[in-house]
């Protein structure tokens, strides 16, 4: 185990609530926005938000103009240079309307923006180093009439506003770096962890970082936080937070179990041993092509993997479809006797399903049991099927059944994997639509060729951490 | 398949009610005792009875000699030589003066006799090439008093006689012959299967062999016979017929499921298909060396032989033993990953629990799940636990658990079989002692070895058949 290891994962020993107190100060210190930043993101803001509401006004009235996000709520990381604006209009105007003086209001904002779609078209642009998007979204009365997730957040800004003061924005900060450091920070479906908005509410709601931590370490999901006593729905997640500007959904609805178990995980780790290092994202160093092979060696694994071209998707669109392919794929191995040890998925460029096996290969016959003799019309249809097979073994009679050996379809995991029978798992329907235009099958030390790319990616794997 | 298997096995076109029946007298002149026969087992037998009859009152007043057994039911197969004397006694007559009356009355009829111990010790002999038991009992009021299992014989014969006129006497012998010819006649616990008085009890509650047959073809286990309308109990057996003499038994307790069920897979084909072939046990052909080596090959299984000294124990004993073992074996090898394909158990001076593995090898980890990492005081002490282990990857978290891949205990079935541990998975008490005096593992084309010995039980596992 390297120091720096030692440094993440270790306790220490010494004074718990000093040390404590001193790594907060020093994170504090490193994560806080200093006067200087404060200053020039408040004039580029200002600025903006300006132009932005004589061209939204200019065109609709009763539109207005909002900042929302961290910078609006002054819970930004050091650094961080988002600036979001949000043109709100009224709800009466048409959908089609509104995206027009959307992106009217937006290139008048940013003339050297460009446009991009998310719920509605945006434009998104660059000002003096930061990274400004221009949204357009409808103005209503409450967060349950919403037309799409955008007309939400001016509501999370506003009840955010409300309850952040200083001391609790920065907590805020900590938090979000803390959820960086131990990988968990983001609503992304890549991450699947913790949204900024999930974040500041978990903050606001134990009323800090420290008692987050310390709630955080004796959670037993689910978890089920209600700030504002409205939940009208129930959920199947592990972490349950019912938005307090909307009462059917769960903040935490992306946030997988194992996330959730990390948060607590490192909840505790902090907790008895306070250390800085847990506050910095992990740049695991690359596998290198010898650590892989003893790696190999020493497991006694077979390491197929599938390696075709990433899907042209966003992030958000190409993990799901990786993970439903990793979940068939495994699921059409394990059925067919090769047992999946572990297994994950890569992309960059290329993707890849890796999967490790514990048995690679199968003998000529597989076992079939036929229906119990009794069952006088399935059993003399078995028997008859298979009593005058040269091919098979039996039929012979086991407890109350018929059963027979016959001649399996796949001896090897390879055999199946190159097979057409791969594109009757369940693949994720742009990853089989790719496959279709042709893959590869690596099998043992054939894997190797994967460190290139994915070196990083096979240090996460072969030398897990929680 | 050779012509004489297609004549066990397939179906004939022709006549099918004239078929069966002149196949039925065929079986029938082949197994009814001739006149001569009969002559001379009735003047061994009276000469024998009137002996052990003034033996027996000579020492106890009170006593009676009684014939028991398919002799006295008129119901053997010609050429079958058991003659079975019971001797019995008052029950006001202690079990100790019961064993030397009887042993006494035993000498006194067969000079020549020597001693065996069942239930009780009695008297066998040889005379005139008949076999001869000379058993003492107890003379009971109802079968529901007896003491031991000898007690009931007399009133299983006295049920029998009743009720067998020669007709349905002749279609007991052809039942039996088909039994033993399909190889489940017997009631002892090597075979499993139908006892003589099973059989007897079946023939007269369907009223003869046919009836029998076409009411088995549609058996649907379990099938409950109760003759008498007194039973008492509820059996959890395929096969229940409630005991005409005892409220309480099931005379089929012992008949396995795999055995009903082969009976009833050779009435159906026997009936849609009558032939002879099926009365004739069959006789195995000891598979060669070379086919045992094609099967091998073709299987691409992984065959291992546990070899060891048998136990000396009758029959009765030893079977279940060696079954017990077997279980234990098999179940120790599957639950360290080692896939069972098929097992069996052969004895013959030597014994062998004998598997065929889908799976012999596997990698040198093994996954081990810990706590789900909520329940705080486990998954700490989880964590703990290997956290720090050079010898094992993570913990990392799956989901809400801690998982680690710690190095394996076997990494090959040989090696587990060779180890201590084979002595803890639940082996006979008997085949365990032996074992402990040593034996031998066959692995793979080792197991050629066995072919000397057990060329036959080779062949009916490799070649098997309903």
């Amino acid at each position: 185990m390297s120091e720096e290891d030692a440094d993440r994962d270790g306790p220490e020993d010494g004074d718990g609530d000093r040390d404590l107190e001193a790594v907060l100060a020093e994170v504090r210190d490193r994560v806080t926005p200093d006067e200087a930043e404060r200053t020039r993101l408040r004039e580029v803001a200002d600025r903006l938000i300006d132009r932005a509401e004589a061209a939204a006004t200019d065109r609709c009235d009763g539109a207005d103009v909002l900042q929302v996000g961290s910078t609006a709520r002054n819970t930004w990381i050091a650094g961080d240079r988002d600036i979001d604006i949000f043109v709100r209009f009224p709800p009466e105007l048409d959908r089609e309307t509104l995206e027009e003086y959307g992106l009217a209001v937006g290139h008048a904002t940013l003339p050297s923006g460009h446009e991009e779609y998310a719920e509605h078209p945006y434009v998104k642009g660059e000002v003096e180093g930061f990274d400004i998007d221009v949204v357009p979204c409808f103005r209503l009365e409450s967060a349950t009439e919403i037309r799409s997730a955008v007309d939400r957040t001016p509501f999370h800004t506003q009840y955010l506003q409300q309850r952040l003061d200083d001391e609790l924005a920065g907590d805020v900060r900590l938090t979000k770096q803390f959820l960086k450091g131990i990988g968990v920070y983001g609503s992304d479906l890549r991450t699947r962890g913790f949204s900024g908005y999930l974040t500041e509410l978990l903050v606001c709601e134990y009323g800090g970082f420290r008692p987050l931590l310390e709630a955080a370490a004796d959670w037993r999901p689910p978890v089920e936080l209600d700030p504002e006593d409205h939940g009208t729905k129930t959920f199947d997640d592990p972490l349950v937070i019912i938005d307090p500007t909307d009462p059917e959904r769960n903040v935490a609805a992306v946030c997988s179990a194992a996330n959730v178990a990390r948060f607590q995980h490192y909840a505790r780790s902090f907790l008895e041993s306070p250390r800085s290092a847990l506050f910095e994202p992990e740049t695991a160093e690359p596998l290198t092509e010898a650590e892989l092979r003893d790696h190999l060696e020493r497991r006694g694994t077979t390491p197929v993997a599938v390696r075709f071209d990433a899907p042209d998707l966003v992030e958000d669109q190409l993990y799901p479809q990786l993970r439903k392919s990793l979940d068939g794929i495994t699921r059409g191995l394990d059925e067919r006797g090769f047992d999946v040890f572990r297994a994950t998925t890569m992309a960059d460029g290329d993707a890849v399903v890796f999967v490790e096996l514990a048995v690679s290969e199968r003998p000529g016959v597989e076992r079939h049991e036929g229906p119990p003799v009794h069952v006088r019309d399935h059993a003399g249809g078995f028997y008859g099927a298979y009593a005058d097979d040269p091919q098979s073994y039996g039929p012979f009679i086991e407890d109350d059944r018929y059963v027979t050996e016959r001649e399996r379809e796949f001896t090897t995991a390879c055999e199946f994997l190159e097979s057409d029978r791969l594109f009757d798992v369940g693949l994720g329907a742009h990853v089989e639509t790719t496959l279709e235009d042709g893959y590869e099958v690596l099998v043992g030390k054939e894997v190797t060729a994967l460190i290139a790319t994915f070196g990083a990616e096979l240090a996460a794997y072969f030398e897990p951490r929680p």
